[in-house]
């Protein structure tokens, strides 16, 4: 608060909610008080609600240079979406508190909730709050409340020894597009104008959220399931270890993403290194009883045209993952996928 | 994420994660599956939810030199439940998104969670979940999930002419500890051990929220009504705009806080102007029908011990402040409080 007297500016909190509010509509279904009250109230009827929450920080998260603004927004909706859609739930209503520089622009501000309302659009939930502040880089926090049926919540901690481990779409295309993004120009410049280079780029820029994928997964029976944001070798070390169960993956079962073997001939980079360790690919990694997996496969490709890959099995030694070489060794999996403390 | 092998830091996230979990209890009332998860699942019965966020970033809401870790823990969740109280609904549910620098350390996270249950506990809600991020310094994000009664939700939208406005408590305290505690050591030396300047700092350290106050407001027929953030000028200009209204506000009827005429001896700021345009008072400003003033006054003092005033009546003029002095005059009275981007 300040007791002397404000400079105005053009960019003045009030006057960028009026904006927001012209953008937002209020008359989404369940919403009686929108935007623009100290608190938004909406109707969640009788179920459980399912609520998380994710901050993406300029510099860490995002680099302004790299993403556009309405790619931005969109992702800033869409993961918390895949955290819902991977408890088996169904998005509803989203606030978002925004840190913006002093001279950030309005059109910035206006493309950065244009994505996040073609998600919102996508994904059947309405933006019906938040909180505008001042911060000396981007900082964009989203919350999210859904909704899941009465005992139907998939948490991280059911899977039992025998499950197989399965996974939806395919892995390492996210980690592959920022592996491509920052690059050296000189090295890349042919591979940028190719198919498989802008679907590497778009995995990591708009991520998909599998949320009709995830309630069918946890009505199959799924007995764990998460998203796969921080890269299959360390989620699946964290589904183990609230288990209390490990894990053998067969290497060759990994369902590497296709643009992966473009990129390998441009960088070098091991694609089955990618599909294990990369991160950002929100697909749904779950564990299903054996004879569950059949079924599910088929469903997901039924209804959503999304792939499932059985990639191994559940195993009763606590804590320990292993990885089966193509030539049936096994070798230790470490987890080493992204955290954000340890790349400080 | 990263492809490459991680540094091994003390101060991963899954460390902390499993430090904030043993802190935090996981065997709340209504809570299905609390922190640790994708998502959070919790029981809201079948009242309409409400939902809040509020962004606190480190050198704009506060400064690590000036606040405890433990006060700004409880304050960044008083502040949400503030945001729910001016609604007139009850605070159930929080889930927190923490950035934190690389080098933190792991007991100042530790007691801003301490003071976030500390406030948690106060208000009778449950920390469900949250995210981690590293930053360049340290966010806050809360969010905050409460019920409300169908059809008792009190808006900005709702005064009108001839309403009475009225506010919880006293104004300007929290102002006057951010003067005192930003004013030059010799100024202040001899004050810092008066009882008076103890209150001023905690009330800009650990604001109260008026849950109670709010919903025996809302009952008595409240039209509108607000928290008080951002000073009593601006917000009742906020409140103005959304009503369609304007307001006369009676200088003398101001509850200013005792202990800004204590500060005005040492720093010679008119109490007056802190209480009408200083921020983070976080008591309520509502509107009521003129018969309704007396009961609530009466019923407001009899439930918590919490005093509130009339300060003025809501007119026709749409969009028209004004300040009545102690001579009778009128003269426009500007919102002049805490804008975040102003002050860019």
């Amino acid at each position: 608060m300040s007791a002397g007297s404000p400079e105005q500016t053009p960019f003045s909190e009030d006057r960028l909610i009026a904006g927001l509010r012209r953008l937002l509509s209020g008359d989404a279904p369940g919403v009686d008080i929108g935007v623009g009250d100290d608190a938004a109230v909406v109707e969640l009827g009788r179920h459980p609600a399912v609520l998380t929450t994710d901050l993406l920080v300029e510099g860490v998260h995002f680099r302004r240079s790299a993403t556009s603004a309405h790619d931005l927004g969109y992702k800033a909706i869409a993961v918390n979406v895949s955290d819902v859609a991977a408890m088996g739930g169904s998005p509803r209503y989203a606030t978002v508190s925004l840190g913006l520089r002093s001279g950030e622009e309005t059109p910035f501000v206006m493309e950065l909730y244009g994505g996040m309302l073609e998600a919102a659009e996508e994904y059947g939930l309405a933006v019906v709050g938040g909180d505008l502040s001042r911060a000396d880089r981007v900082v964009i926090s989203v919350s999210l409340v859904g909704e899941v049926a009465k005992g139907r919540a998939v948490a991280r901690s059911g899977a039992r020894p025998g499950d197989r481990i399965v996974v939806t779409g395919a892995l390492g295309a996210a980690a592959g597009g920022l592996q491509l993004s920052e690059a050296a120009p000189s090295k890349v410049h042919d591979a940028l104008g190719a198919e498989w280079a802008r679907e590497l780029f778009a995995a990591q820029a708009r991520p998909v959220a599998r949320v009709g994928e995830g309630q069918t997964l946890a009505q199959a029976g799924a007995t764990a399931m998460m998203d796969l944001s921080d890269g299959l070798s360390l989620d699946l070390s964290r589904l183990c270890a609230e288990s209390g169960v490990g894990a053998r993956v067969e290497r060759h079962l990994l369902p590497v993403a296709a643009g992966l073997f473009d990129l390998q001939k441009v960088l070098g980079i091991d694609p089955v290194e990618l599909a294990l360790h990369g991160g950002e690919d929100y697909e749904l990694l779950a564990t299903l009883p054996a004879e569950a997996v059949e079924p599910t496969l088929r469903k997901l490709g039924e209804r959503f045209g999304t792939s499932l890959a059985e990639v191994g099995e559940i195993t009763d030694q606590t804590g320990v993952l292993t990885l089966s070489g193509d030539d049936g060794a096994e070798a230790p999996l470490e987890p080493r996928g992204w955290d954000h403390f340890a790349r400080g």
